[in-house]
């Protein structure tokens, strides 16, 4: 199982927003600087952040993104779904359809029980993402990091935003 | 989020394996074809399968692959890394130690929070595929098909084992 690196980035860079006060707004280049990862590659996951209604762009020399809601409104399952797709993690190309024992589609009347069982995992995946919200993320920030590290993320935004 | 195509095919063998009475063995190439998938690449994910002890596989004429263990004995967790490893999903490269507002390593003396509620998702996918086993879904089996389909599965496997 793997899921892509574009997921960590989409929810490090909505976490990050919700420690913007509002109503200002970040623009991507400083997001990428900040994480130290490639703007044209980050701005595509922003801009499905945006497709999603997770963040919005203000236009203007003050503008780039912001939250379009509060982050205690946001579960982690909307960001990951708006950057990874929801398309299921198991794809089932049935496979007992094929061979010299399989008979034709009208034989298979119910999806098969493997898939619905790996299918069911999923959800109890899918579950604990929505159970946690950006908000939840946040809190967690300062508590991991070491006070040094969180004053020098505090001067840097200082910086950006002023 | 992406699961191989092979967790398919390895859970479809061991199931099926599950439905030949012990102590019969079943060709890879007998799989493979049962399956209509490519010999070659089966081939690499039944060793994975006995590598883990899923599996084991008889010498000789009659020879070929068996489980190592009554069904209810393997659970789909235990399929699933066999195939697909035990590595997280979800990597995380640390982006918040890059970038010009970071500290050294010893400013994140706890792993990164992000991290850790992806992580504890995949637990719940993990918990869930380990409460099924494969006889659960050789239960199934005969349920999602047509009796039909189910009778030319069992008259092909008569003619295998014969």
């Amino acid at each position: 199982m793997r899921i892509s690196e574009g997921v960590e980035w989409g929810i490090h860079c909505v976490t990050v927003l919700a420690l913007v006060p509002p109503p200002t707004a970040l623009p991507a280049a400083r997001l990428a600087e900040y994480h130290g990862v490639p703007p044209a590659y980050l701005a595509k996951h922003l801009q499905a952040l945006s497709r999603a209604g997770i963040v919005e762009s203000v236009a203007g020399p003050r503008g780039g993104y912001r939250l379009s809601r509060p982050a205690a409104e946001i579960t982690m399952l909307e960001v990951v779904v708006a950057i990874d797709g929801s398309a299921p993690a198991s794809r089932c190309t049935e496979i007992r359809q094929r061979g010299p024992a399989a008979v034709g589609p009208e034989g298979y009347p119910l999806p098969c029980g493997i898939a619905r069982a790996m299918w069911a995992a999923e959800d109890a995946w899918r579950t604990e993402l929505a159970k946690r919200t950006i908000q939840d993320l946040v809190m967690g920030v300062a508590i991991d990091a070491s006070p040094k590290a969180v004053e020098k993320a505090v001067v840097w935004f200082g910086e950006v935003l002023r």
